[in-house]
């Protein structure tokens, strides 16, 4: 965890023409994505819109799928950063709805899907992508960890079942079963989740 | 719903050479799926494989899309039919583990990782699919409501959630962050949903 942590902290250094360069390449990432989706993307494109030169992408993403994922990372640390509104209720539902708003968003849609389809046949892909989910997963694992340190559940509520139960559900409806992920739907998970973490969480 | 299950127990028909026939086709249109993926399988290579003629073929199912969803429906309906264990855990815990063992299997893995791609660019798919899952999920939401019925969970308890928090994140494993569908997961899901149903469905 500390590698990884480490590693993403070097990527995202501050400052200067090298950093001007990198915030916009991932943002014109991010727009070719929603554009043209993931199989019309290119490096080249990127470039073009970015008005860096093709060189400085080459040089420090290599390949279109590292581009991607770094600009989804970068995207989903921006924009999903961990909640703590004070209540378990308010933080769990405040990560459903920025993750829902995130995979609606064209380019967030373009990404997992790019990733579910290609992943399986391509092994930089996937093992970048695993970096990103187990990193993420961490930090959002602190919303479960502080409600058990506030004494709002008890000391045996599991942070990682209850984190994929709150996430799966809205990428299940996203990528199978086509379902809208309307505000409803995500309350009724998010309370199922907050009951389940009440439930298993007291001392017996 | 009536009208779904009406449609799904005419084209399910048994008896007789053309039950032969189709039971042929769905089999080796499996088969293709595990063998060449869902951009691979054409109604020609299955109907050499299925020793049919490809009239039969193109008659009963018209289209790609329309003859794997018929054995996705098939496969699940057959591999997944609802549990009844007894306990809502038990019942919870079978139908986790059927599922994953489907998604996990080439042609299932094939026919979700197709559809999770292809459906937002092929409105015949999304449609076939959505009707597949809503009949699903209504299925499997007898889960819960049976649990109520003997008393075992609240009346409050409601079956949507609990049953999309149990099968959200086994997909959200397979097609999102690659980790393992392993039986410690597994469970870690089923009990947070039980408790969920636990603590939301009692009385107040």
């Amino acid at each position: 965890m500390k590698q990884r942590m480490e590693a993403s902290t070097t990527s995202r250094r501050p400052g200067g023409r090298s950093a001007r360069v990198r915030a916009a390449v991932i943002a014109a990432t991010l727009e070719e994505l929603a554009a043209h989706g993931y199989s019309g993307l290119s490096l080249d494109s990127v470039a073009t819109r970015a008005e860096v030169h093709r060189t400085s992408i080459y040089r420090r993403w290599r390949t279109k799928e590292m581009l991607v994922l770094d600009a989804m990372l970068e995207q989903a640390a921006e924009t999903v950063a961990v909640p703590d509104t004070g209540s378990l209720r308010g933080d769990l539902l405040e990560l459903a709805q920025r993750s829902a708003a995130i995979q609606t968003s064209p380019a967030g849609e373009a990404v997992v899907r790019a990733v579910a389809g290609e992943a399986p046949g391509n092994p930089e892909l996937a093992a970048a992508n695993a970096r990103f989910w187990a990193e993420r997963l961490e930090l959002d694992r602190t919303i479960v960890e502080r409600a058990r340190g506030r004494g709002e559940i008890g000391p045996r509520a599991d942070p990682g079942p209850a984190i994929e139960a709150l996430l799966g559900p809205l990428y299940f409806r996203l990528l199978v079963t086509g379902e809208p992920l309307d505000p409803g739907f995500i309350e009724g998970i998010v309370d199922l989740v907050l009951a389940g973490c009440l439930w298993s969480g007291r001392s017996r």
